[in-house]
């Protein structure tokens, strides 16, 4: 028996305050494997919400990879390697032919941070459109696009926000986009009118943080030809949407049908070793590319590559994307139909195994603090999530791509004997 | 045989134009142990460079501690983990008690993001003042305080430089301290007539860019008041000194008798596993700590933090920074027997295994086209370095902590082949 108020005295001696702990009861996790995580008790949960361990808990090829190169070597870009060369085309390959180079960092943070420097050297602009509860990453700069932070980390000034692309009741991907098309419009000419001219619209390619908005897929297409069309560029973030979560789509934006100028990826990419990255299109990267260079000592090393490719063969060799597809279908079915039986679940929204399910009060109005009873009382049942949106009254359903209709199974009864109790 | 070409022109394609690679004669390598690395024709290096394999390269301690965390678990600081707790008790037992808190990120970069993301919400202003050559980073933020980075990388509009703390022969660390202190003490004034207030003083603690500046000990002391006096706070960049390297302390910052409101940390600290870091006094980051999270997805995760931890086992375990000691006092005083035979070594700046070595011409002028042929040279003859400085003309010497002495020997010898032949 650990004692956890302990550890989270010591925690704040050692660690201070700006780290904060998941739960009203802090979860002491020791070992993990596949979608299982175990605390210091032996007591075991399901994971359903760490999509970083994505192939799983210390899977074994995983392990294996990063044990094998880094008993070899580990460098740096500085030198030839093969296994960056060898990585970045299997990565390439998995995007449109038009996104030809890749680069490589260690977080989404760097990767979104890289892709504002590549935008701005190339359009010559500064102003980076967001949406209005966006997330994406801790670097000075990229924190000042990502207002979910909260209202002491201010936005820069060249930065505009714009609404999530929520889609209404009877809503077609016409209606959404040219909406959300027109907010992008709007704060461009704000941009313009304070005499900043426009670099990128940057968005996560289903609103995790604004709440997840996966449908009517499409919607993104106007807003992109709005950017363009002012000049900028549009940056796909695919951090958390990316490597085959989806289901019906190995990336976000290819739902969309749309092909992004820089694609940013991070999160699942190693299974937890810190590697992210970005794909660019070369005529996007050439200014950059000449005029500044880029060298990060720890991205595309030769143990970080052998982790990521690990991860790729995994996803291709147990079929994680297919399962996404159907276990996520089967979810949220599941899912649709617990809504039926309770009325405080607002809105199911998912693609693949990435899931939103909006918690209204019984006077329909978004329940953030009902989501925290949740999101608690799972964690005490056994089931790990978190909860998300500008409300916090989102489930995030997020779980490692080896998540079975069984564990869909465990979830649902779960949810359904909590949204009972709570 | 390997194909350098086929490689270099694939590398290009696949990674586009803003990598790039040492030598004239880029080195393919494949695998290193120690202070050796291999390269794919199975000749031989001698390591003088690589700081970040800093107990060695591929040191199997670390490996197997980082495939045993690995195959464990790997997950966040969101959960409660010992891994994390032991590890800045540890570290933060390396520094002064003053430097009380320790945060984790993935890269050095990130390191000085943070810090100065902390200084700036602790102090109220926005003023950083670096030296004129500094390399703190490549964040968008850190990139704009990194003038080594090129004309085409702009400094930010609260960035100010200073000159770099140069030695003139008879000085003593009194004189160098008020020149280098009556600088900042400038900078300060010009960002306050700017109406910026600063924040910072942010300085590599041997000045690894600006050409490596060790000597005379003592003189950041009044730089250090000065910017404290103004209200700004001293950061301690130690991303390259730190870690024992210097021999005769644990840190940079320590040789000169400060203690620095933050210190960032990075390379050598988990031996190219991209682990990097924090340690900062508890009043400076309250601000932040109170009105910001931070949150990092891989930042001290538990095989992060497992591979940190070896690091110090080995450093501990085999005497690093007394073999650095040891060793680089051989060094240094091989180094300086080598400049009496060879005028154009201009100067040896060192403390440890750190060594800067000015090159000159006949007309004592820097010499950056002679650095780039000695450096090339000593690659095709076995011994890897680089140059540093904003002439290039400083060779960089930064080899593995485990350098002998016969390793030393090795150096210079090959280093006295060279100059007598380019």
């Amino acid at each position: 028996m650990t004692d956890i108020a302990d550890l989270v005295a010591r925690r704040a001696k050692l660690l201070g305050p700006a780290y904060r702990l998941f739960y009203d009861t802090p979860l002491h996790l020791i070992k993990g494997k596949g979608v299982r995580l175990e605390d210091a008790d032996g007591k075991q949960y399901l994971d359903a919400y760490n999509n970083v361990a994505s192939v799983g808990h210390a899977h074994p090829h995983v392990v294996a990879a990063i044990a094998a190169q880094a008993a070899i070597l580990n460098t740096h870009t500085r030198y030839l390697h093969e296994g960056v060369l060898n990585y970045a085309e299997r990565l390439l390959g998995k995007m449109p032919a038009e996104l030809a180079h890749a680069m490589f960092t260690c977080t989404g943070s760097e990767a979104n941070d890289l892709a504002m420097r590549i935008a701005r050297q190339h359009t010559g602009g500064q102003g980076l459109i967001i949406t209005a509860f966006a997330y994406h990453g801790v670097t000075d700069s990229i924190a000042q696009a990502s207002p979910s932070l909260g209202r002491y980390v201010k936005l820069g000034e060249a930065v505009r926000t714009v609404p999530a692309p929520v889609q209404h009741p009877g809503e077609d991907a016409t209606v959404v986009g040219q909406r959300f098309a027109r907010h992008v419009r709007e704060a461009i000419a704000d941009l313009q009118s304070h005499g900043i001219q426009p670099a990128a619209l940057l968005v996560d390619t289903v609103f995790s943080s604004d709440g997840v908005f996966t449908e009517p897929v499409g919607f993104l297409t106007p807003a992109v030809d709005a950017i363009r069309a002012a000049g900028g560029v549009f940056i796909a973030d695919e951090v958390q949407p990316g490597f085959g979560r989806l289901g019906d789509s190995f990336w976000g934006f290819e739902r969309h049908g749309i092909v992004p100028d820089i694609v940013t990826m991070g999160k699942p990419m190693g299974n937890g070793h810190p590697v992210a990255g970005l794909a660019v299109r070369p005529n996007v990267l050439a200014a950059f590319g000449d005029q500044c260079r880029y060298f990060n000592t720890f991205g595309g090393n030769p143990v970080s590559m052998a982790a990521a490719n690990a991860v790729l063969d995994v996803i291709e060799q147990e079929g994680l994307q297919a399962n996404a597809h159907r276990v996520g279908a089967y979810l949220n079915e599941g899912m649709n139909q617990l809504a039926h039986t309770h009325p405080a679940i607002a809105a199911v929204r998912a693609a693949g195994l990435f899931m939103g399910v909006a918690l209204a009060d019984d006077a329909g109005l978004p329940d953030g603090a009902g989501a925290a009873r949740v999101v608690n009382a799972l964690r005490e049942n056994g089931v790990l999530l978190s909860a998300t949106g500008p409300d916090g009254n989102v489930l995030k359903i997020r779980p490692p791509l080896v998540f079975s209709q069984a564990n869909a199974d465990q979830l649902l009864n779960t949810l359904d004997d909590v949204l009972r109790s709570v």
